[in-house]
């Protein structure tokens, strides 16, 4: 019987568990076997493989994090690790991988392939930031947790009369920033991919409050500034507001997967099985226009660069600028 | 000053609230008063309305239902009563009115319109089984709830090793049961776009178990036919199984919108306020390609069907199709 | 190194999973191996049993069900049953044994008693009927599971002015309908043990209506009578409501424990282990005033019944009641 | 028609909404007019008054935070501040007063019944540090909160096999640190009310990690020190694991509180409005064994102590401290 492997690489998103699942399912379905291979890149080296049943995945589908493990492993870029690696597969009668991961996890793919073993990608990361494809696996609910998490901080800032300050993550992608941003209604979004003056950010939150609004939330990506320095520039602009700081960290992260990260991420995983063994390799997949699509790693990555919706930013723009 | 209306009609959907909420604001940036419409077109007839300020929504966006009511109201097929509604507008200064509901309450924006009056429609519907749009607010946050739902059932069929049949909304639409069945790696998916054999589902289901899964999960939109009589001719065929049947009903409908739900209803919301300024009418806006897209409510309408996502369902027959 | 078993009997329970890893920690505290009996007192029976460690119940903690599965058994009542289950259990070197499980479930721990085999209960059910103990695992995990739906059911209910009447479980015992009646400010709550008028009923909803909520909540425990008969005579009674029902059925039961039913799942798992270990035999663990404590199988079982909280029910029944 | 008020203080706590829901409802019983303070004490020497009907609260017993707001006031303890309330209040013919929130709230209520003016507490802080009553409104809505949070972080925790230190609130009491840690199996807790040696608590995780747990979870009070100072030192001691910290702050104080939470604070604000019909002044109302309490304001803060469960405390030692 054929055989393929999957890993996952790189921080953990929820709904890897589900492509993992449906890779196990669409291999079932073709009658291939599928070898899990445990803390990523460096298991796959060390050989650290684990047969996969309907009994590992049946009831992951729904769980936060990634079950075959992950793990940095900046190792992997030297050709002698990458070498052994494919000794280890050929060895145990593996034929292709799928690597469950962000872009750099899909520069080992591409490692791979040009050294002749067939590997394909599924883009996981929460923080939405693979060109090409304009959903990556863990964004839905990592925005979603966030969302609930900035709602449950509103109750205490309108009890209060507060303003708050959330630092969503995103070190280079303001996605979760101003999905969560216009979800909650925010006063103000700040992103990496948009300077921002103090100034505005004060008016658009007394506009807000001036308008009736009780409370004020100003959502802040990661990559921006830290929380703390921006409340401390903050309060010197608007002395007139109570302004507290929430790093919501981690917590974001973790959780059971949402429906349409888990939908997505099935799609995707039972795809890589049907294009590995179609030959195909050194390619991801992702979804353009709500739909399943495949990117050539090189041509992809290189010559593009992740956008965020200007459309949401600017709509958030416009409803807090008020006459 | 300006002044336009906005109501809700239908069933309430998780996210109307902030699509008002976004006519609000929306408002405010472009100096137009708003005024809501209580109790949908009865209101609209009555003059049920009520001047909306920030204090009014700015809660209200993580709030599922509507907080202008919703009502039948057939009579509003009646020219007389479209004239009425017309009549009361006008002397309240209103220059148009937002709609937002299903495609039944489009046509009391479409015979507005042809009053000479300006009306621009919003769809909302957990179904999301209108024309022309791939999205309708409400469906994530419905497909969310059965999602969830699906998954706590799960436990209990896993400690028993039972099959459990679950009813999800969807007359006409099998998009609630596609998402959330493909969300919770279900055995079989019913929907009333496609004939099934009880023989097959049978099949399906015993395979996962002989593959290793320790329950059955059945996912069965409400336009198939009612759970119990299914489950009832399925437990003839599959004796060996403990099955129970569970309908979601009202409790897949309500709750929080999820923050993709509140990110579009803005959009949307946001975007009415904007058309109806410059002058259309006889529209509805929607998502296409992921993207803001604006419809003719005749064209689209007449013309088109709704489609349900056939790689996902067809994705799913795969999945569970084994060897 | 001494051995002891445990299992769970009966419907399902969220906190199960918590009792179940308790048990294991404990037994590593003491050096006593444990032993997982899996699908109750058939697989005690027939010999299905599992060794535990930490990494069969370290994620367990928050997962709802029962990872050793449960079957109903009623061979069990006959003796030579219960012989071959204490001879299994010698033969395996298994000292004692720890039943999860309502009060019929005890039953089985009570005859192993009788035939010398020491036996405790642990109590799990969410409908929180067992006599003696104020609490079984599981009931907060369910009364918040019903609480949140009808929360969720009440946008709906608001946004079209209905009234809702919603069953949950309780066949014997009213306690989730009078925890989460209260819990939702529903305007009735009937419960087995109180008898009812119709008309009160239907005068209490009216109140509620005139002084101004904008919808009506009834919850009906699923021993006073099925919610379909009773939407039917009440709509009778109070024909100008628009009046709907709807069963929350199994969506109660499952789902992640709450933190109090995995702490005091934990703190009796724990404590039964240690109960078993120094001797004790033919009873059940329990919370007392807020406090772990213990009860005689025989003596608790025949001399009391279980008894809602009537201060929670009059609570309601005074909140309700205008002038 | 006879008149009290109602208003909140200190912190927001998940069920403050229902207590005044509570004293609303069970005002309207007695033929009582409620008066809601807004801002605390600020407002009532403000008088910042609000009648209350249902219309204003039936919605509100499930959000979170307070409708009426709170403010810091410390001006409220100067004598002429508390004449100037119970000036304002007599001329506004409010004839008592029931306040919402910690102790030092009720030092407020207490200076006024010394001015001869009846007031009464209702217990209400996430820290469930009062002295007395058992139970504070809030706690157990932020133990669900962080016990949930803590959850998601272990999904991330096992996918790196990390260990996390989990910051939650508790300045003075381990109250939320004890229940969420035992309820989320942590391999140490650290409260502010017991010692702790760095040595112990690496042995307990490492213990944890060689017995088959693939992560490590530390939860810790923010009265014991802070997170990232924790990190720092436990990194010196176990510098084989990956250590990081999180702190969950403002995340665990809102939210839609748990059904428990909204049942005793029913309770309570119904019986406060009892008491103080009654001519009942200077106590305050709590839980105690379970059950509807009452206490003397000057003799239960000035003689007693909060006290954490010890029982459970110990439990969790127990489990983590292995052969």
């Amino acid at each position: 019987m054929r055989r393929l492997a999957v890993l996952t690489s790189g921080g953990d998103a929820p709904g890897m568990n589900a492509a993992i699942r449906a890779v196990v399912e669409e291999g079932l379905h073709h009658e291939v076997d599928i070898i899990g291979v445990q803390h990523g890149f460096k298991g796959l080296v060390e050989g650290d493989y684990l047969p996969l049943g309907i009994n590992h995945v049946s009831q992951s589908i729904r769980r936060g994090g990634t079950l075959l493990y992950s793990a940095r492993f900046p190792e992997f870029r030297e050709l002698d690790m990458q070498k052994k690696a494919v000794d280890q597969m050929t060895q145990a009668g593996i034929e292709g991988l799928i690597v469950i991961g962000g872009d750099g996890s899909f520069q080992g793919a591409l490692a791979l392939t040009k050294l002749g073993f067939p590997a394909v990608g599924i883009p996981a990361t929460i923080d939405n930031d693979i060109p090409g494809t304009e959903y990556t696996i863990g964004f839905d609910s990592a925005m979603s947790a966030a969302t609930t998490a900035i709602d449950n901080i509103s109750d205490t800032a309108a009890s209060h009369n507060r303003t708050f300050v959330i630092e969503v993550m995103g070190r280079n992608a303001g996605d979760i920033a101003i999905w969560a941003g216009v979800a909650t209604g925010a006063d103000a979004i700040l992103i990496p991919e948009e300077e921002f003056f103090m100034g505005d950010i004060v008016r658009r939150v007394r506009s807000s409050r001036s308008h009736g609004k009780d409370h004020g939330i100003i959502v802040l990506a990661e990559g921006v500034m830290g929380v703390e320095e921006f409340v401390k520039e903050y309060a010197k602009e608007a002395p007139e507001q109570d302004v507290r700081g929430v790093n919501l960290s981690h917590i974001q992260r973790g959780g059971s997967p949402t429906g349409r990260d888990r939908v997505f991420a099935t799609l995707m995983g039972a795809k890589a099985v049907d294009l590995i063994l179609h030959g195909q390799s050194g390619i991801y997949l992702g979804i353009s226009s709500e739909e399943l699509a495949v990117f050539d790693i090189v041509e992809t990555l290189e010559k593009n660069e992740h956008k965020v919706r200007d459309d949401l930013f600017e709509l958030n723009q416009a409803l807090t600028d008020r006459y």
